[in-house]
């Protein structure tokens, strides 16, 4: 029975998530439907991280066990087809080992959160940036970030409905920058806790904005106090854009706690 | 009576186009129904590129009198209110001279062409993009585009429709370069001839595509004949980018033959 390892991308925005739901449209939902078509098998998909409703994917990636055995391609090309017309497409489609697992193989998970910085609302990019009218320092937004990187308890930039066994989690980078009124944060880590980087970003907006001091980010950090976070940013900013694995995709690994409940 | 001018911001799916017709949505008649909303006034929208429907500005130049003066931000403000939900925002207001003429006076147009090259249809990129599943070779529609700078009669990549009196027109760039599955052409002219930037994409691609020789277009281009020119490109891949004037807003102006009739 092989299993396969699929890259997607998707607009979140007309989604309930990624997971499969009682009600509404899931991502999950769609690829196992449209796989179904091709194949006539009825799949559970198993992403590598769950992404809530509104959040987009540049590179999300899940895995699925066929019975039989078909060419990556002809996978590719037939979930696409089936999908239409769905935004969400396949962009790769390899035959992966069978101990592949995509969330807990997953040894680093990138997000993109994209901030339109300027008077006039998003028009092209409309469902996809978070409108901020306020002009916004990011300079010191990125320098307001840097003691959030390392290994630290995350409790203050945790969902209350976050399922993860510990709020302790590394965060590999956290970068802000700007090109004329966009406003780019590139978040990097193993795994997240549940809406950990909108939890960042709007806590970040404060500093931005002025109305935080730049020390203050490290502070709410250390008070382990979800009272002391900003606003959580809209889903529509946040893009899950790449998983990745030991070259080895067949190398054991988890995560820190097993958890990867993400955006 | 106080002259504006208006940089606007557009997703062209769901319009007719800029210009106002009998029958669908014009971005002008968005904009002329904000205006009156905001002001009471009907007034008449003039345009720097009359832009098909499907196609997209980033940086539309528009003008339109005004009874009463009012500060800029204002004006600005108020149309973006009113424009909701249409996808349509004014990015920047300033009071122009009373001589100001936004498809006169302006001395360069600047388009961008977007490919989507790869297997995967798009998603967060869905009507914005012209998707080409099979791999294009851009540098060779780079080099192959060399010959079409400079002052052409550009009649091959003309649309029957054109109106211009002349199809004579001096093309300063096109450049075409890639950055992963995304190719981009960057063309900027004065003014263009109607479906110019178009038809010359959907030239190159064929180039691209290895179906035709680096060489073909510009023996397409002396040929002086529509029936040598590819497929015209879909409108979804055009952004009107950006539209030059003189520093002095109020210098007289006028482009090659008095058309700007693009897209």
């Amino acid at each position: 029975m092989p299993r396969y390892r699929l890259t997607v991308e998707y607009d979140g925005t007309a989604f309930v998530g990624w997971q499969r739901q009682a009600k509404g449209v899931s991502v999950q939902a769609a690829l196992e439907d449209a796989i179904n078509a091709f194949c006539g098998e009825r799949t559970t998909i198993t992403g590598a991280g769950r992404t809530d409703s509104g959040v987009h994917a540049l590179g999300q990636v899940c895995h699925v066990d066929l019975a039989k055995e078909y060419p990556p391609r002809t996978v590719l090309k037939a979930v696409n087809f089936h999908l239409k017309p769905a935004p969400v497409a396949v962009k790769d489609a390899a035959v992966a080992a069978a101990d592949f697992h995509a969330r807990f193989s997953a040894t680093s998970r990138h997000y993109l959160y994209r901030i339109l910085n300027r008077p006039a609302p998003p028009t092209v990019d409309r469902n996809r940036v978070w409108h901020v009218p306020m002009q916004l320092d990011s300079e010191a937004m990125h320098r307001a970030a840097q003691p959030l990187v390392g290994r630290h308890d995350f409790t203050t930039f945790r969902d209350a409905q976050c399922q993860a066994l510990s709020p302790v989690k590394t965060l590999d980078a956290l970068l802000v920058s700007r090109d004329g009124d966009q406003i780019a944060l590139a978040v990097s880590a193993r795994s997240f806790l549940h809406h950990q980087v909108r939890s960042m970003v709007g806590t970040l907006k404060l500093v931005g904005e002025g109305k935080w001091p730049e020390s203050a980010v490290a502070v709410a950090l250390a008070a382990h106090d979800r009272r002391r976070c900003g606003p959580t940013a809209p889903a529509a900013g946040l893009y899950l854009v790449h998983v990745g694995y030991e070259p080895r995709e067949d190398a054991p690994g988890r995560d820190d706690d097993g958890q990867t409940r993400i955006s």
